[in-house]
């Protein structure tokens, strides 16, 4: 069974206009709402791919409900074990203009997470660990937590001889990677935010010394890099992708983990998470995979030992 | 007894932000919300007024009970009368720009109401007009409704013997307007758009002649124009304002409606409006009304009879 634990989960709004004017008034002629979260998108991809999955973190309000009824129905495979806070959990708004096809985004922070709610959590996420194979800890932390958060969660998962990957950014993630986790997935950004290096196997390595066991870095169409005790491997995407990014981090996530819970071997773990993060980028709704793309990319991505810089 | 009906209410939504930038993600610092709509806002200003009011209109899901909630909360002298209907509520997103100041709005286009919800409706409405002094319909149509929506609930008023306010914009007025309700308050734009005259008294004359009783049109700090059967009054404001005009329209339907319900003859009704309009406008909160300008601004609004052209 792989938990994932997504904090600061979201409902993702879309809000489509004619053309964005900053200062104007906008008639909004359509609106949708799907659940969001990292780590939910995650435990989504795993439980598409047949794994058993428990999807926990944090919501609360009238929002959070939206969330977990939107889950109940869009992943019916994932476990929802979200823990009910008092906060209201937050929306994010993507407006896409139809004249340009662009979106600007409104991320609200989310839920402010009291102290007795963070200490409930810890107990439900250590009942979780018992029996995980793995657990990924995902996206941003809502206001009122700790910046140490992660670092608690990664120092439970080792205790409990639990697979922990750390999917964040920023302080979170600077301050969870010297807890030693298995893993990290940065992407270029994020890696040279942590770092100060932009050279992606200096960093990774880097990045290695400050408590990450094995880096898994994303750099778009260069695909991952991935460095790890056992070696060093690169994967290119096979093929020139056009669609929408929205998740294709979090379907890598899925890729690593599940590789991860059948024994695969590096090289095929990391195979199998960038042919669904281009799956994920090729699928018409955002956050979502295509299958039959994610079975045509998986023998087409080739994974080579050692890196060579740019 | 004072109905106001609001068909398409919505809870009012502010995200602050540091600067707006068009395709670009925010991180938004602050979010507010409020229950929204102008014939609660009309009812809100009614009841704080001392008057009976009765707020009635539609509203659904979850955004819905948002909105009912916080109307408990913030105006607990309102008699809350909305129906529930299955689409959910409308929000609005108001994007404050802390650089600049401005605001950017997307206004979600409401529930898609049916038709048996609009006929239960009806009945709803015909049982509160029995015992009501006078009903003000106010703002836009959520989908779903015909466009001759405010055409029914004009003439079920006018059957009933109760004074009728139309407060609306675009097909919905022009519609509103031919089965002869007591009064209309358009804004100059409503005005020329509704007739496609700009000067304000000529244009008020021709909305008559299209069948509304009388017209009280707005114009910023030209303050109100009142063009009835028993003549034509102008009151300007009587003093330059600064502040957030958001409500101030409600608050003149307010001031007109209390003035009515206490059998003020119309120069008293206009000089109450427009007092009401300026002290919303003076108010630190949009949509609310400051008690100690209002009392202030009373006895300096000075209404002349007839009307002199700009």
């Amino acid at each position: 069974m792989i938990v994932t634990v997504t904090l600061n989960a979201a409902l993702d709004v879309t809000y489509h206009v004619p053309r964005l004017t900053a200062h104007a008034t906008h008639r909004v002629s359509d609106v949708t709402a799907r659940p969001g979260g990292k780590g939910l998108n995650v435990s989504r991809v795993l439980a598409a791919l047949g794994h058993e999955t428990v999807a926990t973190g944090l919501a609360g309000g009238r929002t959070g409900e939206a969330l977990r009824e939107g889950m109940a129905a869009a992943a019916p495979g994932v476990t929802d074990a979200l823990m009910t806070v008092r906060g209201e959990t937050r929306r994010t708004v993507a407006v896409v203009d139809a004249a340009s096809g662009d979106t600007t985004m409104f991320n609200e922070p989310g839920p402010l997470v009291g102290a007795e709610e963070w200490a409930a959590f810890l107990r439900r996420y250590a009942e979780l660990l018992d029996g995980a194979r793995a657990v990924a800890l995902c996206g941003s932390l809502p206001p009122g937590l700790p910046v140490g958060a992660y670092a608690e969660l990664v120092r439970a998962a080792r205790t409990a001889g639990v697979y922990v990957l750390l999917d964040t950014s920023g302080e979170a993630l600077r301050r969870g990677i010297a807890a030693r986790p298995d893993a990290i997935k940065p992407n270029a950004d994020e890696l040279a935010q942590l770092t100060g290096l932009t050279e992606p196997l200096r960093a990774s390595g880097e990045a290695r010394r400050r408590g990450a066991r094995a880096v898994v870095a994303s750099a778009g169409p260069a695909g991952l890099l991935a460095v790890a005790e056992e070696g060093v491997w690169q994967a290119p995407v096979p093929e020139r992708l056009e669609g929408n990014p929205t998740g294709a981090g979090d379907s890598a996530v899925a890729g690593l983990l599940s590789g991860l819970a059948e024994d695969l071997p590096w090289p095929d773990r990391l195979a199998r998470a960038v042919a669904l993060s281009a799956a994920t980028v090729l699928a018409p709704a955002a956050g979502e995979f295509d299958h039959k793309a994610y079975e045509r990319l998986l023998p087409l991505t080739e994974v080579t030992e050692g890196h060579k810089a740019a």
